[in-house]
């Protein structure tokens, strides 16, 4: 199941997309979904109902505005080089454990929103990511549970300082600068695709800069659940974002990094499109 | 004004503490504050014309469990490196801008509560530092207007397990386990405190193993504010950890970390003693 977090009419709502149309919970008796919700078979079958009788009211999905499936995620984890083809173009050695770094939840942007490239750092870069969000509090889950504790799964661009990143070493910094966390444009149920198995891409201005698939993961989605819950309790909202394939601007040769005027879209397979024009700082 | 977030009969509630006394805001039309409230001066003022009058409801302060005053921070941000003696006992350069490194805001442990020693690490250790509270939503604020955006001070125990932190040279997982944020045991307002002039200290087991001074900042509470309003928003309840001086326990010789069945004291003049035993995981 396809939900979309949207405004319309002025106000923040929820839906579920069916092709073209978008069937607004907000009147409902199902109500506005939690996070727990969304990761219910019993409340998706009784939103399932109320869309095949029709009874809800639906939208043009061209005539609102996606938003960010989260608003402001609890924490947002993220994996570094959890792809084999990252690892390689970096001449790093597959990882024995996930690497862990944090962005800050205000980085938060929507489909369609402006990146703002800022005018202390001059290396901002694109990185396609297959986000997890978390539906259960997830405290020791083993990989084969972790299902059940996601509420579904969106595209993170992961944009990232270069220069920051590496100043600092710690990447917190050059990973956490307002609107670097774009996220959407729908949050997929896992009942709809593998999320071990899907094709992932970053384009910018149309030219394709990173194609790979999740098939290439180092840790797959069971595994992180698995090693991060035994570490820190995962809450609904927090948000897994879970390292991004070769092809990043900074190691291009020569470097191909993100500047005013250009369009950045990431996508993976099953969720849709995430495009963000980037803009300079005022 | 010394603000108290704590139980009492079984729910929780905000106070404000004078002597051994807590004056209980819930039942008073001042009401639960909010981290803007607690920056206002008005509304402190009508608190303290309420505790004046003697119109609260009062608790023995000695009756009621402490609680961290921010259960759930928006992000907590640290600050590597920012005293003069602990670059010093690394033998690191005194840094040009501060390094910024996150913990998982799912961390946050009440005082008196147990610092769980993960079983998958074995370097558990001590930081103590001062905490700033953000009150009101901070972007691109200058130094000198800084107060104005914080709530008040805090005591942070950045407990930190050396050996993930090193192994995966990204400090997040390292310090992001379960109860690895004590916070408390209060929220004091700047109108008390000189935040860049208060004594530091950590015991264990009642042996003083760091004591310093916020005046050895290598960047004062202002300078952290403007540095990092200028590259993410700060929202009320975000959480500034400010580093912590020299004496911490893996640059001991010979180290010196926490064990199960220790009790550790991270203490802030002004502000009070902030105590948790360690326990091992089960």
């Amino acid at each position: 199941m396809r939900f979309v977090r949207f405004t319309a009419d002025g106000s923040v709502g929820w839906g579920v997309r069916d092709g073209d149309r978008i069937h607004d919970l907000r009147a409902h008796a199902t109500g506005v979904p939690s996070y727990g919700d969304v990761a219910s078979a019993g409340y998706r079958n009784r939103v399932r109902d109320a869309v095949e009788r029709g009874s809800l009211t639906t939208h043009d999905a061209e005539d609102v505005k996606a938003l960010a499936p989260v608003a402001q995620p609890g924490k947002i984890i993220c994996v570094g080089l959890n792809y084999h083809d990252h690892a390689e173009e970096q001449d790093e050695e597959v990882p024995e454990k996930p690497m862990l770094f944090a962005k800050a939840p205000s980085a938060v942007t929507n489909p369609g929103d402006p990146i703002v490239h800022p005018a202390d750092v001059e290396q901002v870069d694109y990185e396609v990511e297959l986000g997890v969000v978390i539906g259960r509090t997830a405290r020791n889950v083993e990989e084969a549970d972790a299902d059940d504790y996601v509420a579904g799964y969106t595209v993170v661009n992961d944009v990232s300082a270069r220069d920051a990143q590496f100043e600092d070493e710690q990447f917190f910094r050059g990973k956490s600068y307002d609107t670097f966390a774009p996220m959407g444009p729908a949050l997929v149920t896992g009942d709809e695709l593998d999320p071990n198995d899907l094709e992932v891409e970053c384009t910018v201005n149309g030219d394709v800069k990173q194609s790979s698939t999740t098939a290439e993961f180092i840790f797959d989605v069971g595994e992180l659940v698995e090693y991060l819950s035994h570490r820190m309790t995962l809450h609904p909202g927090d948000v897994i974002s879970t390292g991004t394939p070769g092809g990043v601007g900074i190691f291009r040769d020569p470097p191909e990094l993100l500047e005013p005027g250009d369009s950045v879209t990431v996508s993976v397979d099953g969720i849709g499109d995430l495009t963000n024009p980037v803009v300079s700082e005022d």
